[in-house]
């Protein structure tokens, strides 16, 4: 491992290219420059940014990216090689990229011969002519080419000889890098290890990988490669792409910077890994997985009481990195593993000094442990939590007394529902009785709710509900089931999480909203 | 390859015990059998249920679970060694174990020295006893015993003597396999097969591997240490697990067997994968992953110009196996003509014979279309699809008109909750309003709508509603946010699956609850 220490790779990400073929992203010209942007503040080498040649957006992308002041990324645009037997300065869709004049270009082209037949219905040597042909046209409009050996690994396995001659066509054309692609992503870490070494045997430009995550191994794949040779990694943030995704950089990244000893992006950068993958899903409107390596929000995430508690004597018993490495951070969690180790861990954590109230403790684990049985489930609603141990603990107050509600949800003539809410509550003695209307009842409450205490509570305007989520507890009871509801909220500020429990999703989403505000009220009041 | 030829691995399946301690996972004793039944359809050889040692649920879930009638699977529990300087025969963790009989029983212990002495603070020599004794004391009591390994490639590393001197404690006591587990997922594939490789020439006993995903490397390094000779994989279905989740069974298994030719489960049983991953995610309320390579919704779905072209010519071109080798399928994304075929299918099925009436179908496939996009989803509901075709093509008849309903929810002096719906229907020009309490507004409209039309139609006595659940489609819209309700019901001959989609929870509800009552209708009138 030391003979590789701190050697460079060479990292290109096509979260704006390959990635967009995801199903269900789908990117403006506007999202792709702030993801641009980003990307080059986290340090990668190149940013593929589109295929001029296949839209309009793609041309537009590379037009207003010019007028950037990026610090370290170059920005790259991606072609096919040009059209068999036609001359390349005539080519329409390589004119297409010179046109947008990108830093660097990644020119793909076929290396199975199969697919030469097939696909292309052209000669095998007329594809070696096309490859070269098409690499030194771009290099002499001064565009630095990357070669993109398409199907690469299927094509050696099939004809290796013939694979290995496209490679060295590209060589001749003035490749900077020759990237080997795992276009379908079904090889096996071990083949890819194999092929890889005999490649960098034969060919002398430097060699990229290219590995999409059909089998679930793009990432060992690619950590195989560079082991064997290769010295440039493409992929996608969070492993966007087409079917199962493109091979994910901030897993590469961090296993390749902290564990093999290389050199992806600049070390002071690997802790914005994190928030670089949260801000690409928040900008293509996708959920973050809660699961996802490193950077995920449960990634050191603890739950069992044995590791609890072995955490807590020593961190590296049950994590393979610090959190804080990657930006993101660890998180004790409660559920009906956990024992009084944790409770006292979030007294701590709370301010509530309960560590020695062995007393309390236990009369808090009982109440946690009840609840539980009866479907609460603190995991998602850190906050209640916190809630119900403050009002065990004995030091808290209400901020409002609720007197009374009434939803009434009912059929206009016209087929279409109305919900109305209205709603009693004091401040301090005073009485506020209103009304809201709503899309549904729960909403009609929110916002009953919210009209009734904003008059005492201004700073309730920046509280938005993030996400609301319903789980029937008990489904065998049909309609009379126990349902949990968990909502997120958030202001300006922070995110916290509620829960409520009920047969009647109504009472259930009432004490999830009346959570969700009061630990916005006493998180205000502490710190004012 | 061939040398490997159908080679059993056994597969040891950790779903009800290590995938719990996922954030969000929390199993019923009933998820928990549901689950039971199914991995054993798959053909799974081990199914590690629980601790009972640690909490009264497993203990149950055993009882029960002895009572199912299983056709491969061993029902497995787990369990720490015992106690440092106890007795074996007086250790309760180990007792728990006896008292509920499994055929099997993982038995985890330290590997690590550093561990022993911090963790457990004994000697090393004590420590090996402990392993003995725990794997002997439940081999005389009749139970197989299966000796997990932990963090023993850490420990490994560390002290490679002494950690291998645990794995012959566990061998000198009985154990039929040594699990090498990776706890904290750090590991690489390339030393993952170095260390397999060199336990393989010292220690007898037949070796597994317990990976987990926080490099996202558990497929490969499992993947790895099979290759170097371990026989027994443990994991979870769709890689639920504490932190970032567990090796991956469904991936791991589809390479296996697929590509690398080793015999996990029946040959036959391959084209369940895709079932059994979603049926799991159903049961636990997760919402499966799109991308899941192998039996993602996207992971034969393609949608690029270039790549739809090419797998009409030829689907090996961009697919690494054919998608109904693991009971999936192929999509092509923004295409028309896929769905026509499919609603031809469903005609005939139906006896509605459509096949001829292209205008009809496609109008179909567009109001399909349609309420797809706005968050139907048919997978779950056949009966609402049927009712859907059946009207669209012009043949139905109403068996009663809504003429309204209102439901009220209002707290009483108590802080307790009422429900009351009240409901104006009609029969062939017979009206009746009544009204009706109930557990919640859901449960209250299902009695007075019940209570309304069993005058007119008495065999809705029969009709149970068994399983009840709500998803939430856009969660970011907050209490605003569109939910999906999924309502099976049951008569004495048969169930079915409705689906309501709105805004408002409740004529969600509503609208997968008539749905409901009507195909119980149309069934009878058409049976009889």
């Amino acid at each position: 491992m030391s003979s590789a220490k701190s050697k460079k790779i060479h990292i290109l990400d096509t979260t704006l290219r390959d990635g967009t073929q995801a199903e269900g992203v789908s990117l403006t010209v506007d999202d792709k420059l702030k993801i641009t942007r980003k990307l080059d503040w986290l340090g990668f080498d190149y940013i593929e940014g589109g295929w001029p040649g296949s839209n309009p957006k793609d041309v537009e992308y590379f037009s207003l990216v010019g007028k950037e002041d990026l610090g370290t990324s170059r920005v790259t645009a991606f072609t096919s090689t040009r059209r068999k037997n036609t001359g390349v300065s005539e080519d329409a869709i390589l004119g297409k990229v010179v046109e947008v004049s990108p830093q660097a270009c990644c020119v793909f082209g076929k290396s199975w011969d199969l697919h030469v037949k097939t696909a292309l219905g052209t000669t095998l040597k007329e594809n070696l002519a096309m490859i070269t042909d098409s690499v030194s046209y771009l290099r002499e409009k001064g565009i630095e080419v990357i070669y993109d050996a398409e199907h690469f690994f299927d094509g050696y396995a099939a004809n290796p000889e013939y694979a290995l001659r496209t490679l060295e066509a590209a060589a001749a054309g003035g490749a900077s890098f020759i990237t080997l692609c795992e276009t379908n992503g079904g090889a096996l870490p071990h083949g890819i290890y194999s092929a890889v070494k005999d490649v960098a045997a034969r060919i002398d430009v430097p060699l990229g990988i290219h590995a999409h995550n059909d089998s679930e191994l793009a990432v060992a794949n690619t950590l195989e490669a560079v082991r064997a040779g290769c010295v440039m990694v493409h992929g996608t943030v969070n492993g966007y792409g087409e079917r199962c995704g493109n091979a994910n950089l901030i897993s590469i990244i961090a296993n390749l910077q902290l564990k093999m000893g290389y050199e992806c992006i600049p070390p002071d950068n690997m802790k914005r890994l994190t928030e670089v993958s949260r801000y690409i899903d928040e900008i293509a409107n996708l959920v973050p997985d809660p699961r996802q390596p490193f950077v995920g929000n449960s990634a050191f995430a603890h739950k069992g009481g044995i590791h609890v508690s072995a955490i807590k004597k020593d961190s590296s018993t049950y994590e393979h990195i610090s959190p804080e490495q990657v930006g993101n951070q660890r998180r004790i969690l409660l559920s009906e593993l956990a024992g009084a180790s944790n409770i006292k861990l979030k007294s701590r954590e709370f301010n509530l000094d309960l560590e020695k109230d062995t007393e309390k403790v236990s009369s808090i684990l009982r109440k946690i442990k009840n609840l539980e049985n009866s479907g609460y489930h603190y995991e998602g609603a850190e906050a209640s939590f916190e809630l119900l141990m403050r009002r065990e603990a004995g030091n808290y107050r209400k901020f409002f007394d609720l007197e009374g509600f009434r939803v009434i949800i009912e059929s206009e003539e016209d087929g279409t529902l109305r919900s109305e809410a209205t709603i009693k509550v004091s401040v301090d003695g005073v009485r506020e009785h209103t009304a809201a209307d709503g899309d549904g009842p729960v909403n009609a409450l929110d916002n009953a709710l919210r009209k009734a205490l904003e008059k005492f509570y201004p700073t309730l305007k920046d509280l938005s509900l993030t996400d609301f989520k319903v789980r029937v507890i008990d489904a065998r009871q049909g309609t009379a089931a126990k349902v949990r509801v968990l909502i997120e909220s958030r202001d300006p500020g922070s995110e916290w999480g509620t829960i409520g429990v009920s047969e009647n999703i109504i009472e259930a989403s009432w004490e999830a909203l009346v959570d969700s505000i009061e630990y916005k009220l006493l998180r205000e009041e502490s710190s004012g």
